[in-house]
């Protein structure tokens, strides 16, 4: 199942920069996973901000929900979930 | 390059449904001829809402104004157009 | 998989009243109907609303859009939908 | 009388981790007291957030009041209160 | 039980000023009814708004519901409700 | 004349509770002696907020902005004010 | 006592403008009455919007009311209302 | 004196066209006088929306007033109005 | 030219008390002057808010931006500029 | 390409002042470098705000992301984008 997601990250000024880093290049690690696997299936960068809006493919909301939760930078984020459906007008079987 | 939009569309009550099927008709054959052509490169519906989350691949701020005004559902439609881009952590060299 | 839904409904002043009991005679029959197959597995009004709340129970995205525009008052209804998963501290194992 | 609660719960990022692991093993226990009482009658996550939707059950509005703050993570929380109350078309005598 | 509600009334321009004439008288004495049993316990008007501000005591939500919806001038209103209780600072034994 | 106050308060997690408590209880001082005066006619609490929703009875705005601005929890409230006047409907000569 | 007011006025496309003409006729007198009276004590022309900010100078909530709701363009209105004060610092005895 | 403003313009979907098509060729005509006299400084159109984005330059806050309320298409609009000043860093002389 | 300016203004809990006494000084001087010279023509406090309305006169947008960014309370405030022009009813020729 | 942007500056009340004097620097000499190079194509300052509204000419959407979330005051910076395009009306051939 579809789901479109944006994540708008917040990071306090006086974050320590190297520890943002460690959380950033996790962060990168466990999304390539995610994005191997078929369950991250699109994300872009919305521009001018430090965010991104993302669409998800999942088996199940209680699913979508342990991904999210357990991003490397979640405790930065603000996430906005919206269920999507292919559309019938669509000429792509694969559009997902 | 890259766009999300988000089209909503609200029917009054008592607008003639004979007509609204027809431009219904011309909205799905043109958004299949801008699907075929790689303009309109993703369309999801919003679940429980008549609207649906798009992502365009355009030339140019000029032609995605063309493209959007021009579709015979717009007067009924609130759009909204957000810029995107690459995200640089990507694996897909074609994730657009 | 759960998903919560409000439903608010504006009756425009001057709609034909008989009309419209009609179709709330048919939301209703539509409703049970969903109810018993344990799809609308919770439903409760809000005070002083032409409102509900509600718990829907389904297996994809797009059954729950289907039975949500499909709905004899949905041209009334502005529509609200969140994805739920059931929570991890509660000691009822059919807490759906 | 029922009534339907979201809580938010925002959560510092230098907040003591140990300190809050505490507060949350001390919401779960109550929590579980009020459920099996039969005053927080239900409990969803919502997906992707730190939140969840409540259905509670209570005696008075008074009731209501003095469970919600003097809930462990009630300091954290942003609170939305919402009267509810049974819909007449439910087929189901116990649609608390 | 105590309720804080708000509403906010709407009339169209062209509404035959007549029938709304009819429609105040009947919410007049209806208003008077509930606050001659207690229920409808304060009424104020807000300053330059077609809008009360008012304070219920009912037995229950389901009261409150019934009471609310079915006001004469119920259908030109925008409602809000808000669940009251003592304050506990309260010198009054009878602040309701 | 009477005014329509709501008052929210937000106290920040790391705050000294002593000095919180003080403040507390010269703010319950305050109130008492005011509502003793007949200033702050009504105190209700908001149902699961650290909120509450007066009426007050004052000479003039003046007193009314030096009564709200010296009050000892003052520095963490979230004021609104609304202007009221008597309901020509209410049949209670001291509705007030 | 003074009050910061500020009204929206919107116009239906299709309102016979004769009979608006007649409306803004009357509120025009209705409006220098009131200024030579020094109750409506100061207006200005928000650019670029049919809006005015207005302060007016009352003896009561209850006049302010009254003046308000009976102005001719009323029905057309969208009205805020500010309670004032004098402001400590200005030098300015008259300053109202 | 430079002024940000933004134009958005709603038609109501049974609008006569020939009509609007008059006030349309109008306002063009009036745009590009008021384009040539150094007036309406910028115009660019907002993608996907019938809106615009100006730069006016103008003698005083009445002049801009009396510009932007005369237009033929300003009953259809809603109307954003800012006001800016030239920026320190900037090293075009001109840019205004 | 006449602007219209909203002034909030929030002093974190843990501010150095002597240190915001000093900046309040030195605004009510900079203040007592700027009224002086006309250019701060009128000021109101908001009831119940650390707030104010006020009524600028200045000879251009540039005037207005550097007297505002350069008071001394201006790191705590949020502002809001509206321009205004004289409004064509009033029969005061000062009315500004 | 023309995109609208805005930038809100906050600096929080106790940053270090001069390091925030290097940056404002770097900000500046970043500035006048795409001004020059015809990319940041205007300027202007919000009257009483720490703002400003820009039009950027680039490439494409990923040159403004860039240009934008490297600017030296960006971790300060609110930003909105908004993406514009040529107006058909204008008479000037190189309105950018």
């Amino acid at each position: 199942m579809l789901f479109h997601v944006t994540m708008d990250i917040k990071v306090p000024l006086d974050y320590d920069p190297v520890r943002f880093e460690g959380l950033k290049a996790a962060e990168k690690a466990r999304f390539q996973e995610l994005q191997r696997a078929g369950t991250w299936r699109h994300i872009w960068r919305v521009v001018g901000q430090y965010s991104n809006v993302s669409i998800f493919d999942v088996e199940s909301n209680a699913q979508l929900h342990d991904v999210l939760t357990t991003l490397p930078l979640y405790p930065f984020m603000d996430v906005k979930v919206t269920a999507l459906c292919r559309h019938p007008s669509s000429i792509h079987d694969d559009d997902r």
